[in-house]
């Protein structure tokens, strides 16, 4: 598929929505804008994903651990992050002819709104903060404000010490989080694309204090390199991510390097995830002590960090374009095995035939004791296969009258195994089938 | 350890702190009261807790599928459930003495003030509503009010008629989902027991509506049984699993049945988790027209639901509470494999051997491609099991040099492996190491 084809968004929010993977959220009272639920199909693609970004970068990796802290932290977090502040503010602009409000950042002030048309309407760009408010404590009036996160970020750095004093990792090493973070923000939209409430996956890599400036990018360089290769292990491939330098004077005050990795969204090349080397501006914020002591020398310091972002939802919609496909009038979603919600699917040739059925649902019900595997005995076999294609399914598993021995006897005990991608078709033993689907999810895992 | 140990509590939150289960939360900003953060082994635990309810109940099973919908939903789903009128509301009391408030069904209101030991000083019971609120949108002073859920059931009830669309599951059969609620609490406390921020498990399983009362009575009582044997599966004995049937007069409205499922933490006997027949009540709620159709009759109706709902942190707490036993003055987590942290810690028999190190090294890199593997090299192998056992790493092993082929030649490639519960030294073959962890991660996972 093109991505700059036009439907393509209305193509993926559709399959989506019918085949279970994302529902408007509150549908049914009217729905909540830019809110999305996560079918059973859909919690599946995004639990895929979150446990390969866990296994990759917490588990196979000695240095680094995970953490999980709370949504809700002390007000004082976010003040001294500098979220209340500017920081963490939209500049906002208000066209006075149609009221549409706009972030100033983001469209063209000198041209007519991109809403009504009328030129030179556009109010003086006003700041507003994106943190989300709620209150603590039961009883009206002595309610304690605080602040749902707005990045999962802080709750790493503020439990630095904690982590320090019972990970004991020698430096660098990194941190690895994954959780919903909440924005008010101005301009949610493109589906999952931003919302005001979102899964991030972050890490914060800690290095000692840099003494030459390749001591900060020569383990920037490799986040570089680790975040294209984890995604495209995934099935976002290297070649679809376009890599923006952030320059001088566009970055935070605090990064002293910034790289966004964007991809060609239906709706435009947008960011996917980011790159930033923070120094220790994080640390510094929350630690007037240094909070790190070099095990050797005994030397307190603040270390520095590189931090490598994700965002669940947004990996999970490039995920659904970049392996979107057309088949003449039929759509196919071209995952991996590891992120595809079903390892496999499950039919007998014939619904009609008891001992086709039995013997189909003894592989069926011994497949899915280790994997999630579809049951399929619905219409005739074709259709099976498009509807498991429409949802990624990478093999369908037919049981035949050749399984049951009354054809070739050669190929008692075989089921027919059917390749999503090519629409080849195998025979391979029952027994070999759990082992097959094995070696197809460790494909990529390097 | 006996439960009523009233230092038991402490030993484990200080274990828990000290080892990196879990850290009060914003703890450098003077802590966020009842807030608590997960670390490092923590999040490993807890996310084994629910990965194993999710394997067990959604990808083990034909009648259930997984959903994973937002925590901020439509206010109107809130009114339309009950939540934001009084049956969602704690009563509440206050001590005119010392100003101490509690709930009014948790204290005797004729005894003395808990706090401050006045008698007959206090208010009369008031309702207060333990919704957290907050609000959507970027401008101030048109910002729309929305709460976060309080509790993760609503979200399969409003989505229910988009999940039979996709999912085309005759009844029987259940939707569940993992994810965080809040409620405004008025008692939080006991550690991770109660919190204003907490993550729940919740199953609703739709049944047809009951003619006869063994409709309902049976798959009760079929739910009643799982809960307690999925407790059990993963190392909460069912022995230690009180049932207290709620009689009539004290249930919600709406529940024609409701178990509570009650463990003796060591601050007494308090609800794990619950089961509750709650009829039609909550389709009810939302939806005027009939959702469901029977595929055979084309009757529309409104199915009868069978809540059963666990709370992931104290499904958490219950297990370390079950698993914590002492040896003289050490203290050690008898975790089963499948929740344990780590599955296997590797050593080198002495760390100051290089080629000892080197074989060790190997056995740790091709075991933690699969698995969640710790490495130690600090101290003696005496103190290296001790560290082990406290936070429940079920297998220790150890590359000495019979393994290097140094001593007894028959040894050669083969490793001590050590067993946490019982201190047994076993010899097994280097390359049979990975299927025996893996054996014992699928013990009583049937």
């Amino acid at each position: 598929m093109n991505p700059g084809d036009g439907n393509l968004m209305d193509k993926i929010v559709s399959l989506a929505k019918r085949r279970g993977f994302v529902f408007p959220g509150s549908e049914i009272y009217g729905g909540l804008a830019n809110s999305w639920d996560y079918g059973p199909l859909g919690v599946e693609l995004k639990n895929n994903i979150k446990a390969a970004w866990w296994s990759h970068f917490v588990h196979r990796r000695e240095d680094m651990v995970g953490l999980d802290s709370a949504v809700i932290m002390s007000p004082k977090v976010w003040q001294a992050s500098g979220h209340t502040g500017t920081g963490f503010a939209d500049p906002l602009v208000e066209c006075k002819n149609c009221h549409e409000r706009f972030r100033a950042d983001q469209i063209d002030l000198s041209a007519p709104c991109p809403n009504c048309g009328m030129s030179h309407t556009f109010t003086e760009p006003r700041s507003f903060n994106i943190l989300m408010k709620t209150f603590l404590g039961a009883v009206e009036g002595e309610k304690a404000e605080a602040y749902l996160r707005g990045e999962t970020a802080q709750g790493i750095f503020i439990d630095f010490k904690s982590i320090v004093d019972v990970a004991r990792k020698p430096l660098p090493f990194g941190v690895a989080q994954i959780g919903k973070a909440f924005r008010n923000e101005i301009t949610p939209g493109n589906f999952i694309f931003r919302t005001r409430e979102f899964e991030q996956m972050e890490i914060e890599y800690f290095i000692p204090v840099p003494v030459r400036d390749e001591d900060w990018a020569e383990p920037f360089d490799y986040w570089r390199r680790e975040i294209v290769s984890w995604l495209d292990g995934i099935g976002i491939a290297r070649e679809k991510i376009h890599e923006d330098d952030i320059p001088d004077g566009e970055r935070a005050h605090y990064s002293k390097r910034t790289i966004d990795f964007e991809f060609d969204y239906p709706f435009g090349r947008k960011e996917l995830c980011g790159l930033a080397y923070r120094t220790d501006f994080d640390l510094k914020n929350h630690f007037k002590d240094a909070p790190y002591k070099d095990p050797q020398t005994a030397e307190a310091f603040w270390p520095h960090v590189i931090e490598p972002s994700l965002g669940v939802d947004r990996t999970m919609l490039a995920l659904l374009v970049a392996s979107y496909a057309e088949d003449g009038d039929r759509a196919m979603l071209k995952l991996k095995p590891r992120v595809a919600p079903f390892k496999a699917a499950v039919f007998p040739l014939l619904s009609n035939k008891p001992h086709l059925v039995e013997k189909a649902r003894s592989v069926y019900d011994a497949l899915r004791r280790r994997h999630m595997v579809a049951w399929d005995d619905r219409g005739n076999i074709g259709k099976r296969y498009y509807a498991q294609d429409e949802i990624g399914t990478p093999f369908c598993i037919t049981v035949d009258f050749d399984t049951l021995g009354e054809g070739d006897a050669a190929n008692k005990d075989t089921v027919t195994v059917r390749d999503r991608d090519n629409a080849t078709q195998t025979r391979l033993p029952i027994k070999e089938l759990a082992s097959f689907i094995e070696r197809s999810l460790e494909a990529d895992t390097e």
